[in-house]
């Protein structure tokens, strides 16, 4: 079934790993990790260099997870993760250990900002809106940053008031807090672009720990400064994940291995894949937990983890690029960032490859936005992103030479992205479960991160602290 | 790894499914039903009827889903659903079908009420609260009817102002309706008696949903009148299931037969489960959608459709039996009926057996309160249970001559109970895709019902909804 599974463009990443990768399984190692992605890689490598023999299970036919490597008009581009900000040490030190490059994310001259139906060009990270508005939607942003500073984003259950934070949706508090309308379209934009859902679906006690993760929901929204889409890898953040698994030991990786049953007994686990079955002393899932359930666990999970699995859905959104003969924003002394309120395009940041003569838009249908356009044929796409860029950008935005787009809620291995969030009254009742090794089961993925969560940065803290877990257990 | 799963006393299941059944699956099918539910039963017998060649797959070592026998010092119960209403057409005609009597549920007596640390006596349906709280409580429940009443239970998604029903949890309607403290504790003993979940936890649209789909939000509390608890089957309605796959073709049932992938193609659909693979023309998924997250679909599902399987978490439910030697309520002119809000064991009823010299409670552990005692031992549930109905009945209570529960969260073929519930904002985007068929594949359980959604008779209607689209579909 692998075939069909992913639709993306994954030549960059078949490249980077030899079918003959996928042909053998060890029958027993010490650690066998569910999930090639960047946490799984992660801890697999980590756990090899501390001399654990290991089997990495992967159901799609590439690594990766949420990087992947795609292409437009000749040029490798990532379909999935890849900005990296300046305080996210972990994957800037581990771009620095495989010798990948990082430039910065192109950000000069205007920006513009779509919001109530006018167009504005701003400068700087103040949008030109209202000065009403504007000072709303800060007060709103500074009000979130306070609550999350009270907030351990390992333990958020623990926080003074969680119960009543996690009793209630983001939305919620935004009404109560916001009282211009466009004060409040800018918060919904952001949370659209940060937690890939409407402010409806999330509980504010699970926003409050992602932004207290991040730092600041600044620095999650902005390009400047400190800001998360600061920084990108030189040909393609899903090089991380090719790189990672090119340092694995011959045979550990196991891709179209889709795993349907993990059985613990006293002396190991079994691992039950489309392939046949391994025997491991521990195993790591490295799966959103929306992908653990999946896995058929017996009755080995307590009920809070196992609650967990259907409570705590994939984010929706659907990445796309689009390439123009010439990146003729710059030209205008445009930087190619939109924000808008419109629908269902954006935002948009320039993605132009360094040393391209082309010039290259990205953007994202998120949120309720992406849903409607999920599944549909990718013209259908092509054409909302147009239509949008042309508005945003004017009629020379009417004749791109190429787009290429990923619907990661149709990626039956993802189910979404860019991570799991949970609606309210989760958080206080089934987060502990998050990290907690159940027996001889641990559990990464960067939604159990403590910082970055959701991010690449998450990803690599998951598999590093599963790693560390496995290594400290008695076999 | 069958065994071990179903902790409950499955003696009154196993007995009337002898071991033959499940040895040996059909290679080819005309339809395939997955889950031995009352809906994929009901599926069955119709499909069966109407001369398809049918296989039921189910996962556990019993038929019944969440119905399920148990024993009690020596007498059959129930440790699933159990209750009949008056105007569920659908298990009545099917108790008359399959002989199964009727006896209504013992209410004679005074009822105790027991919020806000007081405990009060009372007779007919309006607890004796103060005034205030029992006319705050009374506009509440009004208020949820009359928006109910707007409400296609097979199409909310369509009803007016559904978006934003569904922008909100009840908890928040509540707290803006709600302007006493007993008020809202009786709306939350309702919420978590008929929902299984917190009022935070559920969107209004959901619950609206559900009570236009039983009638009134009375009805789906009462034991009298029209009331959803006014009937028992003698026996059990365990039974039900039984008599169910009793009349199946020889062979048509497979027990300890987990499902992990259906792949559809053109000409047909291949079932992989635990014991092998069947072909099938169509497929009907009998299962509540957290569960059908178990299963990989690959890549065959509309995008929707996938997100509702992570969008739909189960409710929490532990329900308990405990035995005295007599019915010692009875006897003070008591109904048995407990409705407390001080938790964890609540609302009871009197569930003694006719004829039986012993008298039996019936209780439960409900939303967040089951949360805490799920996949402990049961001897704690049993004690919490005693420490609450010493309290309602005095000394007498404390010496119970028996006790059994079934914790549906932990049990790993059910995830929880009663039913599916969503969120904010899934039901406006993903609902739509609860019945849908897609392709080959047909969607059952009493999440797909438009009456009594989550209830037996629910599943009935689904079972016999999911048969008619098969048979109405090309093969």
């Amino acid at each position: 079934m692998g075939e069909h599974r992913d639709d993306g463009q994954t030549r960059a990443g078949r490249h980077a790993f030899p079918g003959d990768r996928s042909m053998t399984a060890p029958a027993q190692v010490d650690v066998c990790i569910i999930g090639a992605g960047l946490a799984g890689l992660r801890a697999a490598g980590r756990l090899s260099e501390g001399g654990r023999s290991i089997c990495v299970l992967e159901a799609r036919d590439r690594v990766g997870g949420r990087t992947m490597g795609g292409e437009l008009c000749g040029e490798p581009v990532d379909l999935g993760g890849q900005w990296v900000g300046p305080t996210q040490h972990r994957v800037l030190a581990l771009c620095a250990e495989l010798g990948l490059e990082l430039y910065p994310q192109y950000a000069e001259g205007l920006r513009l900002l779509d919001i109530g139906g006018r167009l504005r060009r701003y400068r700087g990270t103040v949008p030109r809106m209202s000065l009403l508005a504007a000072l709303d939607a800060g007060r709103a942003v500074r009000g979130l940053n306070r609550a999350a500073a009270t907030i351990d984003p390992a333990a958020p259950w623990l926080a003074a008031g969680a119960a009543d934070l996690d009793r209630m949706t983001l939305d919620q508090w935004l009404r109560r807090t916001l009282f211009t309308r466009d004060g409040r379209r800018v918060l919904d934009i952001m949370t659209r672009a940060i937690f890939t859902c409407e402010a409806h679906e999330i509980s504010l006690l699970a926003a409050l720990t992602t932004i207290a993760g991040a730092g600041s929901l600044e620095v999650q929204a902005e390009v400047q400064g400190d800001g998360a889409q600061k920084l990108k890898i030189r040909g393609g953040a899903f090089q991380l994940a090719a790189r990672l698994a090119d340092r694995l030991p011959p045979g550990a990786l196991v891709l179209q291995a889709p795993v349907h049953a993990v059985e613990p007994s006293e002396t190991g686990v079994t691992v039950r894949h489309a392939g046949g079955e391994i025997r491991a002393g521990r195993v790591i899932v490295a799966l959103a937990p929306a992908l653990a359930a999946r896995i058929d666990f017996g009755a080995a999970l307590p009920p809070l983890r196992q609650q967990l699995h259907s409570r705590m859905p994939m984010g929706s959104v659907i990445k796309a690029l689009v390439a123009y003969e010439r990146p003729f924003w710059r030209a205008r002394g445009w930087s190619g960032e939109v924000v808008s309120d419109r629908g269902p395009f954006g935002p948009v940041m320039d993605a132009t490859p360094p040393g391209s003569p082309h010039g290259f838009l990205v953007g994202f249908f998120d949120g309720g936005h992406s849903r409607a356009l999920s599944g549909a044929p990718m013209d259908l796409r092509r054409a909302a992103a147009v239509k949008a860029l042309q508005r945003y950008f004017g009629p020379e935005a009417a004749t791109p030479i190429g787009y290429v787009d990923k619907d990661w809620i149709a990626e039956p291995w993802s189910l979404g992205g860019y991570a799991g969030f949970t609606a309210p009254g989760t958080l206080t009742t089934c987060g502990p479960a998050l990290r907690l090794p159940c027996g001889r089961i641990h559990w990464s993925g960067t939604e159990t991160a403590t910082r970055w969560i959701g991010y690449l940065d998450g990803a690599l803290e998951a598999g590093e602290r599963a790693a560390a877990e496995v290594m400290a257990s008695p076999a």
